[in-house]
């Protein structure tokens, strides 16, 4: 990299991809998404990562603990990186910011849900989600989906988008390393499983089957539905309904907190455990 | 009951425990606090519920679906009702309000630790929260509690408060259910775990046990503490330390759902299967 380019002027048409970040967030960004935060900046730098950046934008204090850092992933000089004190990120972005550290990723093309599945009979482990609005449930997933090894991250059209902002956060990064995938429909991610030879598994409070009990299979895909009304039927009768065992009167978790708990079985040995 | 009153005016005195409620949280309450939507009143005077509701407000529109209960819960007519239109909730409580449900609880006098645990050699599982000052963190682990079946949660005195609004939101209701109390320090729940013969665990990402593998004990004590610094040194060398199996490079769970996964493990046999 050349250098940083220290910018003072909140107008400056090389911030228009920070401006008004809230509300551009409601509104999509034509293909950017916002990273905030060192950790997530390093992650999305980090190997596994499947996105490029745009530009970084810094506090000037920031600049020296990571010249080192940006300069090490930018070998060939491509990387703009610039500084502006944070008052006139606070004024481009709409909010206050703290840390002084954001970034501009660009999502490039959305991967074939197919392709993220790695090829029987080796080991895989999928994670399904369907109708999940709530970003912090899906950052939340994400984050636990990386924790325990899943390969990948499959959406149906109907869940909100893991590169919002605060599904980043929430996801400690892990949307940025994780690999993801939209699917049509709920059940067009039963098709995958037939194709794939993965064993469906919904996780439903009714279900027959008791998680703490069953054996994991090689390769399993976990289906989630939001906390209220679940995930559809027509999604539940195609695969094994598995629940986890509860105190009983309070049959209530957390979805992503389900979804831990699920993952953590069915990675069974495939999870380090030095 | 004898009826609900119908009440216009924002300043009218018998309101004012419902005021300018985002300020008062941070301030503290004088022994009240406060309880939002209908799921989270309904536990508020559920069997096993400690707390006593000072007073209920509703909208108008809520008092149909919710008088055949309200009247149930309180025979002999000691519990006043307010209702009140959304723009008179609003003013008073200085944020928009949607749902039309809230209710003033009273904290009543702190219970002793000592006095929660189920007598030796009864089953019994506490869990210990030391440092957690984030209101998410800790609302979510008394919905995991709840849902495992906990006895109890022992906090030290640098948690924060599990009946701060949004706790009790975020804990689904569990915060008014899941039986807690203050230890002065985390030193003091190992003391407590010795008093009552139960076997403590601190969860670590550093431990050398496995949580996956080990036999849960009939009585255990979960101990838990901030996702950065974790637990303190004087707390962990008195404890079992455990970890949950991750995939390499990503040792990262949020608080809450690492809390999930070693309760649901530590409860074991306790938990409902049928």
């Amino acid at each position: 990299m050349a250098g940083p380019l220290l910018l003072d002027d909140a107008d400056d048409p090389r911030l228009a991809p920070y401006r008004a970040m809230r509300e551009r967030d409601l509104v999509g960004r034509q293909g950017r998404f916002i990273v905030e935060g060192e950790v997530t900046l390093r992650l999305l730098f980090s190997r596994g990562a499947r996105f490029r950046a745009e530009s970084v934008l810094l506090a000037p204090e920031r600049w020296p603990g990571l010249e080192p850092f940006l300069r090490g992933i930018d070998r060939d000089d491509a990387l703009p990186v610039y500084l502006a004190g944070k008052d006139v990120m606070s004024a481009v972005t709409g909010f206050p910011i703290h840390r002084g550290v954001l970034a501009v990723g660009l999502r490039g093309g959305d991967p074939e849900p197919d392709a993220l599945i790695p090829p029987a009979p080796a080991p895989a482990l999928i994670l399904g989600l369907v109708g999940l609005t709530n970003h912090d449930n899906v950052g939340g997933l994400f984050r636990n989906a990386a924790a325990f090894g899943a390969d990948a991250v499959l959406l149906d059209s109907a869940c909100c988008d893991p590169l919002y902002r605060k599904a980043i956060r929430v996801s400690a990064g892990a949307a940025l390393t994780v690999p993801f995938a939209r699917t049509g429909s709920g059940a067009a991610l039963l098709d995958l499983a037939e194709r794939h030879a993965l064993t469906p598994f919904a996780l439903t409070p009714g279900g027959g089957e008791a998680l703490e009990t069953l054996q994991p299979p090689a390769r399993a895909l976990l289906l989630l539905g939001t906390e209220g009304p679940g995930l559809p039927e027509v999604v539940m009768e195609r695969a094994r309904r598995v629940r986890i065992a509860m105190a009983p009167g309070f049959d209530s978790l957390n979805v992503a907190t389900a979804g831990a708990i699920a993952l953590h079985r069915l990675a069974g040995d495939r999870l380090a455990r030095t």
